[in-house]
């Protein structure tokens, strides 16, 4: 034997990196087909930055923002200067709108899906790359626009098949929290506010015990007993009691969690401009038609994302799934967004107000998989051209250009074509091959064939179906199931013929 | 006058780096949609890897490899690894098949296209992220492989609208080159025979004279008075002269091109596989009725990857362009590959054959631009819904909704409908907007229509008509060109009627 290459390089990828395949990825362009169009029927038009940025331009907005430079991955150009790999499409979009702000009409609608990366550490469907497809206004000053976002993301999910009830686009507004924390004594107090707003933001995961530590003396994690302690807000109770009010209404309708924050909080102004933005909201959603079985006004919403200013939303889907544990959870939240009023303003003179709305491509494409919307796309398997006789490759190549060239009732080709281009000792691989392809036909002419100006047609289908009825081996060779002689003239027809048969039986 | 706030951020973006907008992005869409459906049509599937590998995975095959970690953007990961983005599709496609080689068909046909990145001094043209479509064939050890990856790129060209005449797609065999750098002496000379390889590589660009003196003494470029030198691959006259050859008959057929590279190298065993392996691949293409004009033999192709072990591609078209210095010239090459047989094989213990292509996406819509096949795609302006009175967005929300839920005779969304979200105190800056977005009607209605139970409907079209024959501006606002007065339950009815009009009228 000889001695192994020292030199040989392990083909492996970085972690939480992953290749994506063929039905992933046509499941992915179905998806990303139907979101566009809902966009583009509200007058949102694509436009697309590239993947770095200057680090300074996409500023620090992440959740994690208490770790500054993490999260991001950053290299040094040629002068010295930083570049980032966007971690969203608002900041590179902020950006884009900032430097080309006379040529723009305003508002702004534009829309645009792509690779966002995170340099954070992979864990089970958290991945350092991802896509995400965002929409968004710029220029848009009123709440009537973070309304038109809500209603848009609603019709999103009906066009991708969420049926009514299975999903809701919750809104809040990022006032009515600032308030709130100013009304509980926090006024000005920016580290222990983002302490709340983190522990608001983990009431799905730690329920309302766990958020109510979090606000208080901390809260010790006792998963795997490593007993990670996470430091609390110190809130008193009573101010505790208070904020967990916005959760207390879990089945009631918009106006009545409305009325809920109102009667705790109201009278403090910030908190009073928060709700009577949602009024307003709620009121054009209802009046087009997007009730709260649709559209619903939520005060215990909280995006992470520390640019908004304003409304934000939430796109979560209520059905059930069995997550990682066994236990059965609601699927949860497939995107969101909000208002954002200083981010193109970050760059510029002049105010620029802003909302828009992020999809999670692929937490929306499992989602779409797990109701049965998605998943079996495919391509139509090829007919193989086998190749019997090495020298005759020119023949085959000539075979299967004439049957690529056959045209559909629509003027597209009729079928996919290949000829075996692999090693064409072993025939019987190249039946194997043709059958993992998911061919429905193959083409095969020996030498025999040749001579006779002949070439053999074989059905796959129809021959899994006969080979099924056959026990005996000597019997099935001497069948050639589903396998026909036809003159090489005739060929391209007798292709035809089988290709109807199939899509008449299916 | 406000200081200027100091924290201002420069809205600007990295050097050789670019925006896209959006009748950029819908032109690449159509294009993509073409080749893609081209591939498919020879049993291509999609396949993606992510934009980082571990950069011994991708390995150090630039052209300019002799810079050794320059061209490629890397950065150390947190485990002190380094990756790299990718900077073409083929490396990362290697690494996918090493990876996943038991459980994929073989032959494996697989395509994608994507963004790539180089971290070069960016120029006219030359930017540091743009993106190629491939299409590679695994597990295929034949020319007859290279030969339909061939046909494919002429059938590519032609679906793109791309006539016959307007393109070729040439073939040599680096093996032709590696033989004929033999014959002339370089055996075993590694750093000289990558010298003559650039050199033959700038035959287009320097003509046979600056090509003479690259293989020779050297060539000072008279560009700019700068006078850089580059360094000569010192080949004797005699050398100089056999090797000019292989670019001494620019309008002969394939044939008498072979025949002259047998003439000046046969006998020398490398040169007579490779050329062996040319003759093949042009007794493939004819029989399948790509003859010289479309896929041609030549021998003076040269691809700069040194990833090539066989036969090498390149596509290019023939007509004329101006370039920037206001020059005629040939558009030129809008692809290439060829085959990479020990690409794969750098992560595995067996031979691993393969051969691919790689297409210029944005040089071929430049291309596609320049001959009127691309460059119109837009889409359709939207109905915009103007808002007269702030307090009544609900109603203008509702009537949009409306608009936007029409179907068009393909079951699809009649138009792009929006409601006016800019601030709407001037009337004028809303029409200036429909008129910006390309709007076909806008729609109006203030306090007295609402009173009335009506509703303005503007067709821009017809107004625009009018308005080039009413000088008066007082006449123009008399007549209201091209608008008129509906009850509000026939808004969809009327807006209908103006698009129906414009659809008979284009």
């Amino acid at each position: 034997m000889a001695p192994k290459k020292p030199s040989r390089v392990k083909a492996r990828q970085p972690r939480g990196f992953v290749d994506r395949t063929s039905a992933d990825l046509l499941a992915q362009e179905r998806m990303l087909g139907i979101i566009r169009r809902v966009y583009e029927t509200y007058g949102f038009e694509p436009v697309e930055t590239p993947f770095f940025e200057y680090t300074d331009a996409l500023g620090k907005f992440l959740p994690d923002s208490d770790r500054p430079n993490e999260g991001v991955f950053s290299l040094q150009d040629d002068d010295e200067e930083w570049l980032s790999l966007r971690y969203d499409l608002t900041a590179p979009l902020a950006r884009h709108v900032a430097e080309n702000f006379e040529d723009l009409p305003k508002p702004y609608r534009s829309y645009r899906a792509g690779y966002v990366f995170r340099n954070e550490k992979p864990g089970p469907g958290r991945f350092r790359q991802f896509m995400q497809f965002d929409a968004d206004i710029v220029g848009a000053p009123n709440v009537s626009a973070d309304a038109e976002m809500a209603m848009m993301m609603a019709d999103t999910m009906e066009a991708l098949g969420i049926e009514r009830g299975q999903y809701v686009i919750r809104v809040n507004n990022r006032k009515v929290l600032d308030g709130i924390l100013d009304a509980i004594g926090l006024e000005g107090d920016a580290p222990r506010r983002l302490t709340v707003l983190r522990a608001l933001d983990k009431f799905d995961k730690f329920g309302a015990e766990g958020v109510r530590l979090l606000l208080g003396p901390g809260r010790l994690d006792e998963g795997g007993g490593k007993g990670d302690f996470t430091k609390g807000a110190e809130l008193p109770d009573e101010a505790i009691t208070r904020v967990l009010r916005i959760f207390e209404l879990a089945d009631a309708s918009g106006e009545a969690r409305l009325d809920a924050v109102r009667a705790a909080f109201g009278g403090h102004p910030v908190v009073d401009e928060g709700l009577g933005e949602l009024d307003q909201i709620r009121a054009f959603a209802v009046a087009a038609g997007y009730g709260d079985e649709r559209v619903l006004i939520d005060p215990s919403v909280v995006r992470g994302l520390e640019y908004y200013t304003g409304p934000v939303f939430e796109a979560e889907l209520l059905f059930d799934v069995v997550n990682e544990k066994g236990q059965k959870v609601q699927f949860g939240s497939v995107g969101g967004g909000g208002r954002y009023d200083g981010l193109v303003s970050r760059f510029m003179s002049t105010p620029v107000p802003a909302t828009g709305f992020s999809i999670g491509v692929s937490r929306l494409q499992t989602a779409l998989k797990n109701l049965g919307r998605l998943g079996n796309e495919s391509l139509p398997g090829p007919v193989v051209v086998t190749v019997m006789d090495r020298d005759r490759m020119a023949d085959y190549q000539r075979m299967a250009t004439l049957l690529r060239r056959e045209l559909n009732g629509e003027g597209r080709p009729l079928v996919p074509v290949e000829v075996f281009q692999g090693n064409p000792k072993q025939f019987g691989k190249q039946l194997q091959y043709a059958d993992r392809r998911g061919a429905p036909v193959v083409v095969i002419q020996g030498g025999d064939e040749k001579a006779a100006g002949k070439v053999q047609v074989k059905d796959l289908v129809e021959g899994k179906r006969l080979a099924a009825g056959i026990e005996d081996n000597a019997e099935w060779r001497e069948a050639r199931a589903g396998q026909e002689l036809v003159d090489e003239a005739d060929l391209v027809a007798a292709v035809r013929r089988i290709l109807d048969r199939h899509a008449g039986r299916s």
